[in-house]
């Protein structure tokens, strides 16, 4: 084993008069900000100090350089201490720190990649661990490369059950490329975090979820230099290590003290505490950091195609779910870093399929969805990755903090969503994804895919892979028939128009299990010599209005029907009426999924429901009956 | 310390008879219904047996009686053995066990309250130990009966993080009535769990997490009755049994094999298999269970007003976040079952002023929100209490499975979600709540307050208090003007008309800080001799559109404008759109969030983002440019 030297006297000394100025620039930009979490910011300034100044190796002129150690700043309400880092090590300017939360400054409240140094957006706490975890996969999975991944939270967001998630999936994968420090400084925002300095008790959670842990002093820059460089040593295990710190650390009157989390130091105050902690700094030496070792390797993520085109025989019966397992799977031949996630429903969702074929670039989630959204986020940071994570549909609302989130990380995740809506049957409520296009038509970087056989499922995924934003993409259970030549090809926003003549009384608009349902009221009401336009919309966000509408303008009643297999709250038809609203020549009839459902067949719900053909048939006669 | 006695041997043969009964049943169900889970159900038999017909007091034909111990089951699919179970305890029919998963069926693939015994739907993983921590904690510190808690959990759940803040909040409030039995069946849905048969591994987390742990031979009833008695004379902590068992367990060929999760037997072997598990039963003794201790106290939750109305003065300038904490405190004065909940922000959702009055019934949650949600079903089951639980809004994203599970659990948990929106100013994006209406109206039994001015927030938690669903309340962070008179009576659904005159051009609808811009618009508009209704929604779910399309269609154009500090998707300009989506002679315009938003002062983001009164003024004359 490697022996660990002791940094000499000077650079000790100059280790800390850096935490000091760090401190600094906290109180001077938040008290200049009149808001802020200053507090915060010096409890971990000693531990901020080491990592940059001593521990992690980057080019600080180069924030993005996919050789540099990542860090992440899971407790992200103290922003400006990493800003103040950014501003000694010379990429920001110090001047700018005085910008802090204002009106069109990039230094935010909380971080984001607005910032070139910030790979993911924090501030909701429990998330960066994921995502650092996700790094760290891929730096030691993917990339093969020396960088290492850094990641500091507070002591009160251990409490998220999203940090366990991480906690076990970075030990399971042996992540020995990732150090995570909690800043035990002992108070959350409105009294003591549960724990308060029990750090042995710490110790233990780290240790029974399989990490190496050490507890240091984590005011004592000697310290955190030796425990860095010890986890730099082992191998098969993440480290974690608690640092035992004071809230308000170098405030007189203020440390360890309740009733200041998230308060600047008044304006009349802060000369005076400033004065106390630069009388402590003796200006030693200059620090700069270190150099990355330059092994990760380039990486080609633009204009991914499918290996071969969708290949499905007319009138044959599959579930988009399947499909989307196919053409995952063909996507992983075209490139090497398309990568797939999902938690423990491969089966289901069929992502299984891209596992066999590519079992080294799946990464097995487990039971944790939060994690898995986060680890996601964290594979795609620098593009080093495009990445698939799939589960059934409404178990992304157990993500949707994560999902918020990765929107704020510009993050560019694909997540696909399989037993959506009451057509999965038997299993009942608690598995029917009814709320997820609510949920992702508000996100506000979303593009959501909602195909309804297989053949457009493949394009979606394919369309998914070279978009940017979070893409989501909603697949059903039962099998349908394929409605599209395995030629035709998909725009995102383009709706295609599947049944149209000059005799046509409204138009119906589904998707997925429901736009079958809408063929199949089509071909019904077509033998009664009622005609009736049926479009596939493809893309829920961005609608195709502008097809949809111009289609409407030339049946004879102007009413268009939405039918989907939703909640009515959020979905297609909200979408719809919503694209609609200025144009009062337009009516349209939403039918939809109310209230609570529960076990039964498929069929069964779409007729009690009504959102089945049935129901499309005597939605249009009731139309033309108010018509004619 | 009491002396343990061992059940007699007829009683352990009668207890294996009942384990292996149970999975008869269980098989049999779930070929007959053709899909189903018994292979979960199998490993869980002996616990199931032991828990029912031994350890738990209960009053079998009163599943609902307040003395009764509590039983959640965490892992809900295996919800055939639990029907099974209250069939051989004679409340449910045996033949009605072949009725599960079909249509008008209450046995459901997994367990909802249509079942009396069945206090939290299950079925999304992970939720169910938080549920049962916080029925405990209302048996402990507001019932202080005897009634204990147990909680049936599967080792693949345990990956979710949602359990281990359920695990931290048990053991920091001595939860010592609550039992968790985690079923180590080693094998989830599509390989097997993480730590497979690891049950050191299992019992050193859970003592790290500050409960007593037992592991034992899941399969031996002889050691469960030992374990569970046990358990019972633990002080001061909760216990969890680490059973060992195997999936699949008494099914010949099937026993401890991967890809029979979520699969029952094949028509043509379930004889031979039930052959088999039958073989071994004796029917020695019957079994009744034991009969609670009667000392639940009875709780009245009817009626509960506020202890004093509002008292606010004419141009006061409050919080409605503020005003929230007001109510809720004086609804604690009126009811001692109505408690609070909050997740270490209680001192800006000002949950503490409920806090400082009526400390007992305050839990703090810490930072941990989908435990919180919980822990707030489980305090409100069996109408124990009547629940408030308040964060920030947007970090009930980080709980919307939760919230959705609460809906199919037919709860009535009030939840108050303070800062939405972008009106929050310089903590930034991640601090916002712009897609919480979204998820609200998405949840099927929910009721969405979006109260406006102090007084209408005080009647708003007042009447959630006595509202059957899921009330979401939604305050604001600035401090706006007093509307209403302190005496003005609000309804659920009826919106407040707060300016009308006969020269009226549109009507603008507006909530909370936009409902304030809408009426500073109104006002420069008529200094400009143009008219227009401002409307106050009250409620965006139910949204009464017939007030405000009536009143619409009294203005010149008819033309409605929303203005929302929310995004676009999800919130009140759909619910707008929806609502007169059937109505030609409406035209709605919304203004509402667009885009990911930053850091800077409330004021300024409302100008960029184009929801404050220089906006609506525009776009009102817009509408009167195009009409005249």
């Amino acid at each position: 084993m490697a022996c660990y030297h002791r940094p000499d006297a000077n650079t000790l000394q100059a280790l800390k008069d850096m935490a000091n100025t760090l401190r600094i620039h906290s109180i001077t930009a938040t008290t200049e900000a009149g808001s802020g979490h200053p507090t915060s910011c010096c409890s971990a300034a000693e531990i901020m100090s080491v990592l940059f100044f001593h521990t992690m190796k980057y080019k600080a002129q180069d924030p993005k350089n996919p050789n540099n150690d990542r860090f992440v700043l899971s407790k992200g309400h103290a922003a400006p201490i990493l800003y103040a880092v950014w501003a000694e090590v010379g990429y920001l300017n110090v001047d700018q720190l005085l910008t802090l939360r204002k009106m069109g400054s990039i230094l935010e409240g909380h971080p984001v990649p607005k910032l070139a140094f910030v790979d993911v957006a924090t501030g909701s706490l429990g998330q960066g661990l994921g995502a650092a975890a996700g790094m760290a996969y891929t730096g030691k999975y993917f990339d093969k490369a020396s960088y290492r991944v850094y990641c500091l939270l507070g002591d009160g967001e251990s409490s998220e059950g999203s940090v366990w998630e991480a906690m076990q999936f970075a030990s399971f994968y042996k992540l020995d490329n990732l150090l995570a420090i909690i800043d035990v400084n002992r108070l959350g925002q409105s009294e003591p975090a549960p724990l308060q300095h029990k750090v042995e008790i710490y110790r233990k959670r780290c240790e029974a979820f399989g990490w190496n842990a050490e507890v240091v002093d984590g005011h004592s820059v000697d310290e955190l230099c030796k425990a860095f460089w010890q986890a730099s040593m082992v191998n098969g295990k993440p480290t974690a290590i608690l640092a035992k710190t004071i809230k308000g650390k170098g405030i007189e009157g203020v440390e360890d003290k309740e009733n200041w989390h998230g308060k600047p130091i008044p304006k009349d105050k802060v000369e005076e505490v400033i004065k106390a902690i630069k009388a402590g700094i003796q200006k030693s030496k200059k620090l700069t950091p270190r150099q990355p070792v330059e092994n990760a390797p380039t990486v080609n993520i633009e204009n991914i195609k499918l290996a071969s085109p969708p290949k499905y025989k007319h009138g044959e019966k599959v579930a988009t779910r399947k499909a989307y397992g196919v053409a995952l799977a063909k996507l992983g031949h075209s490139n090497d870093r398309v990568i797939a996630l999902d938690g423990d429903t491969k089966n289901s969702t069929f992502s299984d399929l891209f596992r066999k074929e590519h079992p080294n670039r799946y990464i097995e989630c487990f039971i944790a969805e939060q994690n898995m959204v986060s680890v996601a986020v964290g594979c795609c940071t620098r593009d080093r990755t495009v990445v698939f994570a799939s589960t059934f549909a409404t178990f992304f609302s157990r993500a949707f903090d994560q999902i918020r989130m990765a929107a704020i990380s510009e993050s560019n995740i694909n997540l696909a969503g399989s037993h959506c809506g009451i057509s999965i049957g038997e299993d009942g409520p608690s598995q029917m994804g009814l709320e997820d296009l609510a949920l992702f038509r508000s996100i506000p970087t979303a593009t959501v895919f909602y195909p309804s056989d297989a053949v457009s499922t493949e394009r979606a995924v394919e369309l998914a892979a070279n978009t940017k934003g979070i893409c989501f993409i909603r697949t059903s259970r039962p099998e349908n028939t394929i409605i599209y030549k395995n030629s035709e090809v998909f725009e995102i926003g383009k709706a295609k128009v599947l049944r149209k003549t000059d005799k046509d009384v409204v138009t119906i608009v589904g998707a997925g299990v429901t736009l079958h349902e809408a063929l199949a009221a089509a071909a019904q009401l077509a033998e009664e010599d009622v005609y009736v336009r049926v479009i596939d919309p493809f893309t829920i966000k961005p609608l195709d209005d502008k097809t949809i509408v111009c289609c409407t303008k030339g049946t004879k009643t102007k009413h268009i029907i939405t039918v989907e297999d939703h909640y009515y709250e959020g979905g297609l038809g909200e979408a719809m009426v919503a694209a609609v609203a200025l144009d009062p020549s337009i009516v349209v009839h939403r039918l939809a999924v109310s209230g609570v459902a529960y076990s039964a067949k498929s069929a069964e719900l779409l007729e009690k429901f009504e959102i089945d053909a049935t129901a499309i048939v005597k939605t249009v006669k009731d139309i033309i009956g108010n018509k004619e």
